[in-house]
């Protein structure tokens, strides 16, 4: 007898448990249930209708019902919200939105692929029309159509995550005046505080009104009102603070949810109800690094759980490696990638780690469109095994995350990096790559060969007046430095060695990092035991001391920035 | 003491091990000698000179010997030909180029890295003015100014590998008019002859003269003769057929040469004689994958080779991984990129292989600039081993090939490539990726699950009549389709079924081969047990068929080509 297989939700995971399905088993009967109009759509491409770049919200629709009953023989059933499992007998509660009828439908599996939903906070105002969240193709038309319907010139969007800076920058780019708002000191929690004033920086060159550390209090019609009594002007707001798991349809049919707030899953995606499976946002999974249960509102993985519970159905294993949370995002002209840990993961779980900050070109510096690349590696002390990455840059290091994410899943070390042979070609980068770079620095750090000191170390020093020389030729130093630094050139040191003291520590940074470690190798062979690199060197403390020195309104410790 | 170390050549090879040796001993002395003048320049920017991308020739020397001195204490001792290596007393005999005065300096380590010469064949009129070579910056500012102050219209360039093709680019970017000759049938020996005809169809649709299974006979004044005969207009000829590595300072020293013919090594790139290491294109090398002796002319291997042999110097331990072979070009405006081993590689090296030619889309197809991209992914058999794969696309193949690499070094499986989890924004990719889709597919294959034939293999079931559905829409299949395919979409297979016979192999495609798959996986389910899957799909055929046919003149099998 052939198997009747329901899953709730369609999307990256629903849609995804479908299509295996059918591919397995011809004869299954499958249904998919969605609350919504829309079975398939792109959900991470839904911001780019407000720029235009998708201009007709149609295209967002990736299938349709008829389309999955013509190619795959499944049935998609739209404004059916499934509001009950019964489990005692196999059975869904569906309801039709529209009609409000509800009826029973059995099932031999149950696949859950529910999502997650925005988050509104119980404020005053935020039930107002012109507030707005962004979850499928029907919020975003609705948006959109009023932003443009009533000529909306300020729109606030509440929340620097990924859906937060892609709808702010999709709207700037529709000529709108755009603020965001973010209740934590930094946007885009995957980077750390000092890669991440790099993005802070773009957005506020771009036109967004970026305010952090501060939370929204109230929506008015004009204005919102943040917590620090703060108004910011907005005829339309976009709440984008963040998603919580689907489990009420689970929890009441007494499934077990996890500690993070997700679905409870086993290696094979299934439930504490063997007939029952859950994937995508609303479950918890296994992480990689951290051998932790966390929560991950990505699609590739979605996809990969919805293969692996169908096969599971039909006693196919499965190989579940974890999740190492790989995500990227442009943000105006420059492209953030990130993957593994960063260090708040990694100090929260207690693993020792440490870190390269480099900062070379991301293709041979004469060829055209040859552009920094800011690279932040992190570690495990004393293994060398690869915990995480994060790039930011104009050039491609989506391609450089990609690889620090296959040597991460290979369970790699900073001597495989080290070794990598990757393509070269000048037109897409360099003989020695950035990624075998910070594999080089790393293993001098690890090998300690060389001490380093962070680009957020720095104002203490110069406000404590350490001895911190500046290795770069003196037409740069001159065109801006470091309030208290001595200009000693890479080319003029081994004769000004007198002015290096040995009685007290140095610090020594160029421009990238690149010089001053020639400097610091030479020293360490001349007997100096207390020197250190400033990892990130100029353009990394340019870049950090910028935007909290925009917001804190501070005395600047670098006589002129230089972001180049 | 002090020691002394003599490194002959510069570039990627000689300058890194001058660099290295500098932060690992303060006090060595380090000279460097150059035959020519320039010490350090980027070899392989070099064609982009003749575009005008780096205008400035100026540009393409990185550091000259006073840079060397200033910043490293390194002597760089340009116009200095190393003519003789005197191991019985650790010397070599040096000859300044310009005065012809010859002299000895002594070494207690000489680290060789003369690279390859190119390849110019005894031919009749190959010694005149207008036959060039593209080494460094003194051939390229030759070759470039010639053109320029001759107003030289008609360039053949002989030769389609890296620096041909770049040469034949830059040069038709520059408006001349550029024959490109190969004597092989196709150009880019990386690439399989299947994924080879994109790039063929790329050169002549962008106005290149693609003179195939050719070769030059003799040079004349405003023409080439080639082998059959017929001549090809050309006030300038570009001689880029190959390299050799230079090995005769090393055969006069009675030091091994490998079965390659480059300089034989040990894993720490020292020669036969302990005091005397050598690295770069003159050396040979191990294959990761073959496991046999190889030559590469390629620069980031060269700058970890001469890093090892540094580190040896001074008693670092070093682990060789061996080489794979990753490389990129520029082709107009396709990118491809390559890794590891190829089929004719692989069926040299006796490995039992299998492979994967998919054509999904580089990022989400509704994104603006979204495009195909053709990805050929070798695996081993049975282990489902990564061997090797090829790419090409307006995409960026670089980042996928680069994930592949990292596999092979890692010693990856299809199993880690369907698990990997990457980057994902639909500015950048597709949440299921191009190699995670790769590496479904092989293992379909790996599996049994599905058999396939190859788009080599579709003229030959065309002209046999042998039954074949295209199983694309009708609308596509009106547009252009073979000759004898049937049209049973995907969309209505399944109320057709009367149609496919069970009694003789049935080949399905589609359009990019995704569709044909679902086709092939129900008919399997259904209990079909002879069917295919063409690899590659119509997209494939097209593209491989469109070249072959303008050159061979033969009849094509399909009524139109569809190459998006």
């Amino acid at each position: 007898m052939s198997k009747r297989i329901l899953i709730v939700g369609g999307v990256a995971g629903g849609a995804s448990v479908a299509a295996r399905i059918r591919r397995l088993d011809e004869d299954a009967e499958i249904v998919m249930f969605e609350r919504g109009p829309h079975v398939s759509f792109s959900n991470c491409a839904l911001p780019y209708h407000l720029s235009g770049d998708i201009a007709d919200s149609n295209r967002l629709v990736l299938m349709n019902p008829e389309k999955f009953d013509d190619q795959y023989k499944i049935e998609a059933r739209t404004n059916s919200e499934v509001v009950k499992i019964n489990r005692d007998k196999n059975t869904i509660t569906v309801k039709n939105v529209q009609s409000g009828e509800e009826y029973e439908e059995a099932y031999d599996k149950l696949v859950l692929s529910p999502g997650a939903n925005p988050i509104v906070p119980p404020l005053e105002g935020v039930n107002s029309d012109h507030v707005f969240t962004v979850r499928n193709v029907v919020d975003i038309e609705k948006l959109n159509t009023h932003v443009q319907k009533e000529h909306i010139e300020e729109i606030a969007v509440i929340g620097g995550g990924f859906i937060g800076i892609e709808v702010a920058e999709n709207l700037a780019h529709a000529g709108k005046k755009v603020s965001l708002v973010e209740a934590q000191d930094q946007v885009m929690a995957p980077f750390d505080n000092d890669m991440v004033q790099i993005l802070h920086k773009e957005m506020m060159d771009k036109g967004i009104n970026l305010v952090l550390s501060d939370g929204i209090d109230k929506v008015e019609e004009n204005a919102i009102v943040l917590q620090s009594g703060k108004k910011v002007g907005a005829q339309a707001v976009v709440m984008a603070i963040g998603v919580r798991p689907e489990t009420a349809l689970a929890k009441d049919a007494g499934l077990e949810i996890g500690v993070t707030g997700g679905i409870k899953v086993n290696h094979n995606y299934a439930t504490n109800d063997k007939d029952i499976y859950a994937v995508g946002d609303a479950i918890e999974v296994h992480h990689k690094i951290t051998g932790q249960k966390t929560r991950l509102a990505l699609a590739g993985p979605a996809q990969r759980q919805a293969r692996a519970a169908a096969d599971h159905i039909y006693g196919i294993p499965h190989r579940n490696t974890g999740v190492i949370g790989s995500s990227a995002i442009k943000v105006f002209d420059l492209n953030a990638a990130s993957t593994g840990i960063n260090e708040k993961t990694a100090k929260a779980a207690n693993i020792d780690y440490d870190y390269v900050y480099v900062i070379p070109t991301d293709k041979v510096g004469i060829m055209p469109g040859s552009n920094v690349m800011h690279f932040k590696l992190l570690f495990e002390v004393p293994t060398g095994k690869i915990l995480g990455a994060q790039a930011i840059g104009k050039g491609n290091v989506d391609k450089r995350i990609d690889v620090i994410a296959t040597m991460i899943m290979m369970n790699g070390t900073l001597e495989d990096l080290k070794e990598l042979e990757l393509v070269y070609s000048p037109v897409y980068g360099t003989a020695k790559d950035v990624v075998n770079f910070a594999g080089l620095v790393g293993l001098n750090i690890l090998n300690g060969q060389v001490k380093q000191v962070k680009v957020s170390d720095i104002r203490d020093l110069v406000e404590s007046d350490a001895y911190i020389i500046d290795a770069r030729e003196r037409k740069e130093y001159e065109a801006g430095h470091l309030v208290n630094a001595k200009n000693v050139p890479l080319s003029e040191f081994r004769n000004r060695l007198e002015e290096i003291p040995t009685d007290r520590p140095v610090y020594i940074h160029c421009r990238s990092g690149q010089r001053s470690y020639n400097v610091v190798a030479s020293l360490n062979n001349m007997g100096y035991d207390n020197v250190y690199n400033v990892s990130g060197s100029f353009l990394g403390v340019s870049l950090y001391e910028y935007f909290t020195d925009q917001v804190k309104e501070r005395n600047p410790i670098v006589t002129k920035y230089n972001f180049k």
